[in-house]
């Protein structure tokens, strides 16, 4: 079903980058499958497979003999071909039968989800094309592979806001978990019988999902947790997500941990606090389609640091998807690492996170992060925004 | 462990191949992970990072900022660098002072298992390498990541034994199950019922794991188990396998459902069941370390075309490992796709299936797909050969 709406929404797509042709060319999917095939695709292949889709409107796959009747059943393609011995004859009989100005291919510097081709399965493709003068006419199909992922369809939409609300569940029940003596990993292992109980897969590797950080003394994001102990005096925060049929979520929520003697949150801890929540707001009120992330990135982060903190080590937000980061365009700051991806231009129905980050000293990390989706007059709150510290 | 134990072997390799630096460089390995990073690294990681082994025995590892942390406690590499904006500066820094003549990078146009490089990655790596004057230095990192993978230590063929153990448990139990009016997707689910019984994941998707096939009127292999009812006279037959600390185990049996009239096997179907027995025997007994897969190819398919059956439509037989289909050297035919594969010379401890198929008109497929494992002395079976049908 998703399937045969996104190869149609592709078929758009090469008419309004003006690309003739565009083939998603895998063999061994399971090995090293291409991120696309689940939206142009939907199952795996063993052999060296090409799905090309024309801007025509034309649909072809050519696949090993024995997957042609899985690629039968998904009602995506036109024309589907087996083959026994290779795929080169079938491969360029039908190109040069279409003959395309262009053929667009999955690869990018600059973008991990639109580079799903292999440097060896590159190669292969410019030997087959060069047999028929045709090696020159590739290029990247990046543009095509980003906005299929990116422009959302509402069915993409709505699996996110499911994913959301059995999060918010998650994050409601282990506030009433935590408390002094537990630890990280005692906290990780109740959200995880969470997932379990809704049996719903992590939205990434159940190493780090949840992250729990728990006080002044942690690693860097991205470590598991720990036996650290949750102590009064700490700022705790939390970093989880979930998938519904196959789209995830992706949430950071922080708590105080009041010690016996207080009974007001440190003022410290307050002014932290507010100034995630003032940069989430202030950012996501400039986000709209026809905006660059780079500007919304810097926002958040003049905002953190006017406000005397460190500027945080990290862009601002992603874009989600069936993977936790998904999608070229970032709101992120212009450094190497990534790329083009803060200059992308923003488009209607992207979803992205948004999750500011700064310490306060002596006490712990303070760190949302919400998730947003763009919407024609502006980006529109996926999650419950947090406005106060949970306290426990 | 075992990360610790591969580096070492990796290093032994370089030597053997002369190969002075290999690099496995990937980025967001969730998405588009090198198939070797759970060899050289195992665990996922998030920016740009390069895994550098030299002959010389030095190991670096540069990865973004917040993942240093898991892979200082890997303990498999004597350099970690992080890094927050870009990989380039620390990368070619590194580089600089080795000095290596070749800069082995994991791309293949034949074997995929050695091809996790992208192309953006590759044009990536080649970029920063001509800042320095080093592009020319480039070499594929084949026959480091395929003899790294097809040279098995104990504990990693102890894992596909104790797979095979679970498998050979199930097919008993399901032998006991089977009966007319059973549909294929009963058996699967049956079969499905002990995964979940045992704890254990299938060795492949679970849309085709197991694939149940019953009777003369079957698709081709790969595709999934279907409501077609099982009836006397139907021969059968199953393919699956499950994962042991990540290894796999991949069996298939042949079963021939009895019609009430029969007292003994229909001559036919016993006459091509013998043939495969046969087939698979003579195949093993050449295998051996120092023969090309191709030669061993041959033997099975020679024998089975002999005995007048068509000649199976796919290899003899793949090396198994972590996926099912594992390494790069193989038992096939000299097919387009199966590219340098079935001219690869054998190694002791390489694991392969064994697996001629052949049709018996108006009864069914007989396939029997058996393991084994290359020992300085030839080919011992890691499974329990089937000898007889199992008639139910």
């Amino acid at each position: 079903m998703l399937v045969k709406a996104k190869v149609a929404q592709a078929i758009e797509l090469l008419n309004e980058f003006d690309v003739d042709c565009w083939i998603t060319f895998v063999r061994e999917s399971d090995i090293n499958g291409d991120p696309i095939l689940d939206y142009v695709v939907g199952t795996d292949v063993t052999w060296h497979s090409a799905f090309i889709i024309t801007a025509s409107g034309e649909t072809h796959a050519i696949v090993g003999q024995f997957d042609t009747q899985s690629i039968l059943d998904t009602g995506a393609y036109q024309h589907v071909q087996g083959f026994v011995q290779g795929i080169k004859e079938p491969l360029l009989e039908c190109l040069q039968r279409i003959n395309p100005r262009q053929i667009a291919l999955n690869y990018s510097i600059g973008s991990e989800i639109c580079d799903g081709l292999t440097h060896g399965m590159f190669l292969t493709m410019q030997g087959h094309l060069s047999e028929i003068g045709f090696q020159d006419r590739i290029i990247s199909a990046e543009h095509i592979v980003s906005a299929l992922r990116e422009r959302k369809a509402a069915p993409e939409i709505q699996a996110i806001r499911e994913a959301i609300a059995h999060t918010e569940d998650i994050i409601k029940a282990v506030s009433g978990y935590i408390q002094p003596s537990k630890t990280e990993i005692d906290i990780a292992r109740f959200i995880q019988g969470k997932f379990e109980e809704k049996g719903l897969p992590p939205a990434w590797d159940i190493h780090t999902c949840p992250a729990v950080y728990t006080g002044p003394d942690i690693t860097d994001p991205h470590y598991p947790p720990t036996d650290r102990v949750v102590e009064g005096g700490h700022v705790l925060s939390m970093d989880f997500g979930v998938r519904v049929d196959g789209y995830c979520s992706d949430m950071q929520r922080t708590f105080y941990v009041r010690r016996e003697e207080e009974d007001a949150v440190p003022a410290q801890v307050q002014h932290g606090f507010e100034t995630i929540v003032e940069a989430i707001d202030r950012s996501r009120q400039a986000l709209k389609p026809g905006v660059i992330g780079l500007d919304i990135d810097t926002i958040a982060r003049d905002h953190v640091v006017a406000c005397g903190y460190e500027e945080f080590a990290h862009g601002l937000g992603h874009q989600v998807g069936r993977f936790v980061h998904d999608g070229t365009a970032l709101l992120g700051p212009a450094w190497e690492k990534y790329a083009q991806k803060p200059f992308q231009k923003i488009y209607e129905n992207m979803v992205f996170t948004i999750e500011p980050r700064l310490t306060v000293p002596g006490y712990g990390v303070v760190t949302i992060e919400e998730m947003v989706v763009v919407k024609a007059t502006g980006a529109e709150f996926l999650s419950t925004p947090q406005q106060e510290l949970i306290v426990v």
